[in-house]
């Protein structure tokens, strides 16, 4: 299948150059960038105008909004409101507060993202989502508003800590579970120990691409076939929260819940099953949290989890969310589960008390 | 030219049945409706949630978003957010918020408007605008939302005081020397004495008809065909946020600055512009502050005026508006002047001292 992505894509090695956006920029950035990347304060002075932030949910905060807004109002006083662009420099949090600020600001100015994070590259920079949190819940408000173009920049890529590598593998192995394309199987060849940035790069278009497969079926949700790019994180989510885990590892821990519901329910055979066990648990080094004795008294109690659940934007009815299960890897499959169901089930396998 | 209305527009004569809109709903109202529409609160108990609001720019200011949104987050946790739908019954203030608070809840939930002022009825509640306050800023958080279905309530929109006849009489105006089609002579020649609700009731449908022959054109206001729709309204911004005018009142006198601007400036002709002041001052009442000699004490200075433009967003450049011409009913054209040149003009006919 020929896929148009929402948003044009350009691998490059470098940061692009300011001037590329016209005169009336507005850089939203990851202050942390500055000491990071080499060359990136000497790149964001190109801006017509800058605003640092720092990054984490704090920033995607509904109560902080207005006073953020009312600064970005203020240091573009002098640009042109119809032909400005904002570019978003940062991961994930960065990218949903500056999407969302850039959809609503004078009712949307063209948006570029340049993701830092290979989290970000691999996953949230693309399909348009952006967010912010409300009454204690994530990604409450936002729209969907896709970037006209997303640089993915190795150099930018590779200066991240190693950690952030592990990280972005939660979203790799939801995405090769999801799409099982020729590209997946390559990658694990390619795969001797655990995985480098340079691996990470070698493999990010292609699972960009499988992502931009469902979403271009489904730019804003509406068929409901975009919510199975949700594989992983209904649990994810609820445990993300609870333990403030990133949101790669809570995705990982998410994964192991989902495939062994799938496969305590028949869906996948035991084969495919240890497959994709494997690939989370020794490939990508995630620990099963379920399999540690000690995990039980910091999971979450069933009323809090109900409580996370309740929030969750997918849920399908009063009592009930969608679940994505698998079947087979690239075989994904939607179901309405109650939220009773699925407690039962996560109590069974040991993810809440 | 055949025209598909964003909005799907129902002409009743009540209040549609909640139910029409499924289980799961929000209504968003202005709280004075509950004594001024006989039997509203009777249908307001047919949704499953309800938020009353006050109207006026206070509501629209993005510092009391968050209270609102989380009010909101509050009151619907028991509905499905893939089902819900809002409901939107006020005004424009009303609407812009409501529409906003659609466009960006859960990242955006299908949206009905009933509009319940007159002005509401013929334009704001169409052409998909949504809008916040910021920084003192009229609109400029926002998104372009259109609702799916607008229903226009004929005993609802006659329960209005009657001054809001005269209020909606400067959209109407407008819209009548942009479009210049038969619906309008044949509009004045059934106008006896000042305009009744009656009289706006049968002109409702080809005035907003031909509010969407322009928006349709350019719904996101990208090509700027859109922006003729702004004939009068960037000094009559300017004089609402100064005077603390209506909007109406202030689009009618703005609409008398931008037709003597086109008459002096040789674009419209001197029987066009007698004709076009004659009905704004006989027929629908507007006097000319600026022709009102205590006038000049009150209107804003050259500087208040060109701070309050340089907020326009639909400036043009750093000092230059896009400013609507009329060189003939139904021939409106746009042209980018500067700030100065409009302020000179302004200052030349008595609207800025």
């Amino acid at each position: 299948m020929r896929v148009k992505p929402l948003s044009k894509l350009h691998f490059t090695t470098r940061l692009p150059q300011p001037s590329l956006f016209g005169a009336d920029t507005l850089l939203i950035y990851d202050r942390r960038l500055g000491s990071l990347v080499p060359g990136f304060r000497a790149w964001a002075m190109g801006f017509a105008a800058t605003y640092p932030v720092s990054s984490g949910e704090r920033l995607k905060e509904i109560r902080e909004f207005s006073t953020h807004i009312e600064r970005i109002l203020k240091i573009t006083t002098n640009l042109s409101p119809r032909r400005m662009t904002v570019i978003v420099a940062g991961g994930g949090s960065v990218g949903d507060f500056g999407g969302f600020v850039a959809s609503v600001f004078k009712r949307g100015v063209p948006l570029v993202h340049v993701p830092t994070t290979w989290l970000a590259a691999i996953d949230s920079a693309h399909g348009g989502k952006t967010a912010l949190n409300a009454s204690g819940g994530k990604n409450q408000i936002g729209t969907f508003y896709p970037a006209s173009d997303v640089f993915l920049v190795k150099s930018v890529l590779l200066a991240q800590p190693k950690a952030r590598v592990q990280d972005a593998c939660g979203e790799l192995a939801k995405t090769a579970f999801l799409d099982g394309g020729s590209w997946v199987a390559k990658a694990l060849r390619n795969l001797r120990s655990a995985p480098s940035g340079e691996w990470l790069w070698a493999n990010l278009k292609p699972a960009i691409e499988a992502k931009y497969k469902v979403v271009t079926q489904d730019p804003r949700e509406a068929s409901g076939v975009r919510q199975i790019l949700n594989l992983g994180h209904t649990m994810g989510h609820v445990l993300e929260s609870h333990l403030k885990l990133s949101h790669g590892e809570a995705v990982a821990q998410g994964l192991l819940f989902s495939l062994a519901w799938s496969f305590r329910r028949g869906a996948l055979s035991l084969k495919d099953y240890g497959n994709a066990r494997s690939l989370l648990q020794d490939k990508f080094g995630f620990a099963p949290l379920n399999l540690d004795r000690a995990f039980l008294k910091r999971a979450p109690s069933r009323a809090q989890a109900k409580g996370l659940l309740l929030q969750d934007k997918k849920r399908a009815a009063r009592n009930e969310v969608t679940f994505v299960f698998l079947r087979a890897t690239g075989k994904p499959y939607r179901e309405s589960v109650s939220i009773d169901e699925l407690l039962n089930e996560a109590q069974e396998q040991g993810w809440v008390r």
